[in-house]
């Protein structure tokens, strides 16, 4: 059966721009398994109170949900554990650093670049709360973000400081092919391509390279979907 | 036969402050292997030419020389594959992602707050040089980095937020038990440990129980080091 995933989605159905659905979106692909994907906006949390939350992504799997993008990871690793999403020993350990790096520096660094522009294209029954919530945690109004956001963005590239380094040596995260590592950050930055058109990263950084090849992984998953 | 290994010191030779031997100290300890250590100061570069670099730690087996912290890691990891410093799959992948966020973030972050501390400890052959470096590198004088160096344990104890997330969830960065990337971490506030008084830690930080528990480790190595 193929499984179900809530997938945020901006007034345009096909506008899909969560980094959390992203990296579940390149794990499943990874792991060759098909998900049909359902549009969900930001207020409709009764649509997924049958998860016991109220974030995507939620998936159903036959008769089990699983919401969390980490979990649904492990969820995923568990039940078809080949190809590899992280690989055995410390791996999986390890890679729980790069994500909880990824939320600290990555979310709020993009966020400050591009959440005028999410504003822009969420869903109209979407914005007020999207305006209220992301000014309260960025502690911002998003015209002024908007305003400063080339000099959030120097100081979000900087950041990138970390990965930049590992692809001198590497070719992913994840060492000679894709991990979950890879999914994770590529999903951030997916985030950031999809719904906006703010250039994160300048043309002459590595980092963009990797996520032009992880965005041409899995038949061009992340090359092809729709951009604002 | 056992190894050698040219380790930082200070004008009092027993004190060992170097982050990256620190990191190697505790990953020999990790295998089991025992190690003769050299005191070696900043300024002693053709003491160590034979490793055609001029950087410690330096380890020599047998006929053997290794340098570069994270190298000497690969090759104890390639020579003694058990107990694991990594683990298989991509765990060593992603440990390099963590090598290089120590090396970009906690790098600068401890050396802005004990910077000066260092200099009064260095061996007095190595104090110009040290001074000289470590100034052109953090953009000031020591003088002013201890004075405001309370405003920089602000900037670094938030930046460890990744560390202290994924805590909550595993007892070590390597999940149940220790790898290279807690050997890496804890080898960064052993820096701050044996050559400043100053607390790069708040008491209530749970990154601080962590690093206490790795200063037990291997015998407590760690907690029975000499300090400044």
């Amino acid at each position: 059966m193929t499984m179900m995933m809530h997938d945020l989605a901006g007034a345009d159905a096909d506008l899909r721009f969560s980094p959390y659905c992203w990296s579940v979106k390149f794990a499943l692909a990874h792991k060759g398994l098909s998900v049909e994907t359902i549009p969900w906006r930001f207020t409709e949390k009764a649509v997924i109170a049958f998860s016991g939350q109220k974030l995507v992504p939620v998936i159903r799997d036959g008769e089990r949900v699983v919401s969390d993008s980490w979990k649904i990871a492990e969820y995923l690793e568990e039940t078809h554990p080949e190809p590899a999403l992280f690989g055995t020993g410390a791996a999986c350990a390890h890679a729980l650093f790069i994500r909880h790096w990824a939320d600290a520096v990555m979310v709020p660094g993009i966020a400050r670049c591009i959440v005028r522009d999410i504003w822009e294209i969420a869903d109209p029954r979407d914005k007020p709360y999207f305006r209220e919530t992301r000014e309260a945690w960025l502690g911002s109004s998003l015209e002024q973000l908007h305003a400063d956001r080339d000099q959030h963005a120097g100081v979000f590239r900087a950041s990138l400081g970390p990965v930049r380094s590992v692809l001198k040596t590497q070719p992913f995260l994840g060492g000679t092919s894709p991990t979950y590592a890879d999914h994770m950050v590529a999903g951030m930055l997916m985030w950031a391509r999809c719904a906006s058109r703010f250039p994160m990263l300048t043309d002459d950084d590595s980092v963009g390279t990797w996520f032009g090849r992880m965005m041409d992984q899995y038949g061009g998953l992340g090359r092809s979907a729709k951009v604002a």
